[in-house]
Order: structure tokens, then sequence, then C-alpha cells
């Protein structure tokens, strides 16, 4: 099959397009689609430039680029509208319900998503993201009565990337707890856990995926043995239905599930919106 | 003015829901909205208990909520629209064009985005958070040689978040190095930096900013001072001129924005889309 090319237009990062064209594109199966982010189109210089790239790619490949377009500014999506390819865009279908909805007209002024239009937000997030590395694997600060949440889990069960993705993504203060052989000998969890129970959220994964990821890291030896990792997964999940944890299965899933499915259970609320 | 609420569903995260109404809101001024994500819709009862509360917000706030729906099954948007809301669904408008252009039917099978679906993706994301920790502020690793990108700029100019977004988000290998007085005095990178010239990326932010993000930290003594910020960012960016490296001011930008202008500017690719 022949490939094509998907282009994500924004005079902005163009997250938004990235996020909008990767979830519709992801209901085709067996197309192979080149994806080409082209953000920051904040002049008309800019936009003729991108027009070039649509123009050029759907010349090469023999197939019509798409264009997933978030440009707000009509002069240039004007410009973008006489590339040769299929545009799609969100402000063309949805501006003029929410138009007529709100009673308002829109601004058509660009820089408003993912921009530094709430300062606050920003201190927020970076504050959250401080907590979690000083609150990572256990470590340094322990300053538990300040976290939304408190992840635990054995080594290699997602906790660090996840808590730095509610940090980063939502300003959630999460703090995570890696669970060793301490707890699983005594079969409890130490007291500074138990005094946040409310807050404690457990990580589990299958044991032929965690064998995989810790090989990734130490190859050799007991800590990635399917023996050592079975036990480890036994002995975590043991402590969480003692202690009424509720947890997740990350196997499955990606850094964003996992975040999304504990502030969905848990009910701990986005200090932030991206 | 009165409040209204916005809500967005997904069969999943509500990822794509979310950065797309943001977007759309963002155009509105002065319209005080009130968001809530409903999250892994993924039966009829879910999808009943959704209208409800979307019924319920609108009775209780005398004005129709707005619906940014993703999910993609059939049964369940039928549920949805029963809802008495503004529905605004990416798939109604944007499946059909799509369908024609690819000359394939779309899946409808949900889970597709933000999901599973690459295990080298949440392998590439956790490899490059990892690699973000053990290279964050000029520490332990010095692992330059594997950097897609090292930061570069003074203390608190924005440069951990943004290593670790470019790490979660899009599985960019980012390290970053702190500039300090001992680079101030000599007005020299050190040996090892400069044979990573060609990777420098430097931050630097508005001297009230920092002097305000500082004081958060540390509220007394020379580090918030107005004079020392002043001078810091005065010689980082001497610096900067001297080795011609690249620089963007993080006064006005949100994570995502430095992160998407650090990709543009140097040309680093993506590892992973998210």
């Amino acid at each position: 099959m022949s490939k094509r090319t998907a282009f994500f237009l924004s005079d902005q990062t163009g997250v938004t397009a990235e996020t909008l064209g990767h979830s519709l594109l992801t209901q085709f199966d067996a197309q192979e689609i080149r994806q080409v982010t082209l953000p920051f189109i904040d002049s008309e210089d800019k936009a003729r430039a991108a027009v070039s790239k649509i123009n050029k790619a759907g010349a090469d490949e023999a197939l019509r680029p798409i264009v997933f377009s978030t440009l707000v500014q009509p002069e240039f999506r004007d410009i973008i509208r006489q590339a040769n390819g299929l545009y799609l865009d969100i402000f063309d279908v949805f501006l003029e319900p929410l138009e007529a909805e709100l009673q308002q007209l829109s601004t058509h002024e660009s820089g408003r998503a993912h921009g530094m239009s709430d300062i606050n937000a920003y201190m927020k997030r970076i504050e959250a993201t401080n907590f979690a590395l000083a609150n990572d694997d256990g470590g340094i600060s322990r300053n538990y009565e300040m976290a939304d949440v408190i992840l635990v889990g054995v080594s290699r069960s997602g906790k660090t990337p996840t808590c730095l993705y509610l940090a980063l993504q939502y300003g959630v203060y999460a703090a995570n707890y890696p669970l060793t052989e301490e707890e699983f000998e005594a079969g409890l969890l130490p007291d500074f856990l138990i005094q946040q129970k409310h807050k404690l959220f457990g990580l589990t994964i299958a044991p032929e995926r965690l064998k995989h990821i810790r090989k990734e890291r130490r190859p050799l030896g007991r800590y990635s043995s399917a023996q050592q990792v079975r036990y480890e997964l036994r002995e975590s999940e043991k402590i969480f239905k003692k202690y009424g944890i509720p947890s997740v299965d990350t196997t499955e899933f990606s850094i964003e599930e996992i975040a999304s499915r504990i502030l969905d259970s848990t009910g701990v609320d986005r200090r932030v919106r991206p």
C-alpha cells in the first residue's frame, strides 16, 4: 500500500490538531500514514510554506494528503484551504453551533489554547511536578499529607511516569512508594502509608510484561526472573486486598489511560486543565 | 453571568474530547464554564448515567450543557444524543470525509487512541522519562551522547518540566544542565557540553517572572533577589550568544508551547506520537 501524509496545522503548538487527527486516524486500520506537524503558522509566509509542503507531499506520494487544521485566523485559513488536500477543520464545523448556543461571537484570536492564559496554571503544574520528583520512589520528602494520591506497586509497574503525567497534565500531587521485600515479608504497609490509606492506589501488571520491562533495565539476575516477578506481583496484590486499596492493571494501558483511570476511580480533581 | 457546564465524553481517557473542547471554548471570552470529564463510557448503563448527569446540570443551571463527545460505538452515541445538550461529535463530522478519502470504512471500535496499541511506544516513553530523570539538573548520568536535546538555562527557567514533557509526550531524550556561577564567572560552558553544542537549546525568562517563581521556592535571600535574577539571566544570555545557542523566552509560554517550539526550532523528531 502506498503511503499518504497527514499534516497537523496550527498557529500554536499543534497539540490539538495532533490529538484530534490521531483519534480519527486510529479508526482506519492498515493505512500507512506519515504524520507531520506544522506548528506556529502565524504569518502569511508560513501559511504559504505549509501549502507548498502539503502539495509536494501529494505530488510525491500521488495521494492527496489529509490536513487537520486548528488555525484560527481567517486570512491564514483561506491560504491553507488552497492546498490540494482533504481539509478538516474543527473551527469550521464547531464554532458556529457554539456561537449560537453561547450567544456570543468567537474571538478568532490565536494563542488561546495551550497558552499562558493563566500563570497560575503554569505554577501549579510546576509545583506538582516538583512534588512528584521529591516524592518519587518513596524518596526524600515523604510529604504525603500534601499528596492527592499515592501510587503503590512493585518496581517498574509504571508508578513514576504516571505520577509525572498526573503532575504535568493535571497539576495533581502524586507521590509513589515502591513495594519491596520489606513489605512482602511483613505482609504489612509502613505506618506512614496506613495513615494515608484513603489516598493509596495500586498499580499491577501482567508477569510476562513486567519481566520484559525489567529485562530492558537489567537483563540478568533475579530482578527480571519469572519467579521473582510472579512472587512480587502476587504479594503486592495480597497487600492491595488486605488494605482494600483500589488498583489498576497497567498491562494494556498507555500512561494517559492509567492516569485517567486513577482520576476516575479516586475522584481526585484536576487542578489544571491542559 | 450564570454558569454553564461543558462535558467531555469518551469511551477512553477523554484526552481528545478535553483537548478539542478546550481549544474551542478558549475562543469565547467571559464565559464561565465548568468542565466535567466523563471517561470510560463503555456500557449502556454508563452512557445512561452520563445522560442523567448532563440533564441534571442543565436543569440546575437553566442553561443547556455543551457535550464534546468522542464516543466511537454507535449504540452508546445514540443514548448520549438523547441528553438535552449541544452535542458536538468529531466522529459525526470527520469520519465520513475520511472514509471517502481513504476509501475504507472506519472500524468504529473504541480503545484505539491513547491505547496500548503499540507496546513499543509505551516503552519508548518510559525510557525517555528515565533518561530525563537521570540527566536532570546536570545530574548523575551526563549521558549526553544519547540525548536528542540538552536544555541549558538558569535555575527555575523551566528546564525540568519541559524535559519531562518532551519525554512523556513525545519519547524525546531531553537532558538539562543548569547554568550557575561556575559558567558565569568563566563565561564558558564546560567541555562536555561544548562537545554536544549542536544539541544545546537555551531557556530564558523575564526577570520579574523568574523572581516570582523563585520566591515561591525560597522567599528570602539572594536566590530570589531582583539583582541576582537579573545578573544570572544577563550572563546566561551572553553564553547563548557566545556559542550561538538557539533559545526561547518561556515567560509567556505554557509547557506544551515551550516543548513544541524546541521541536520546531531544532528539528528533533518525535519518537512517539501521543
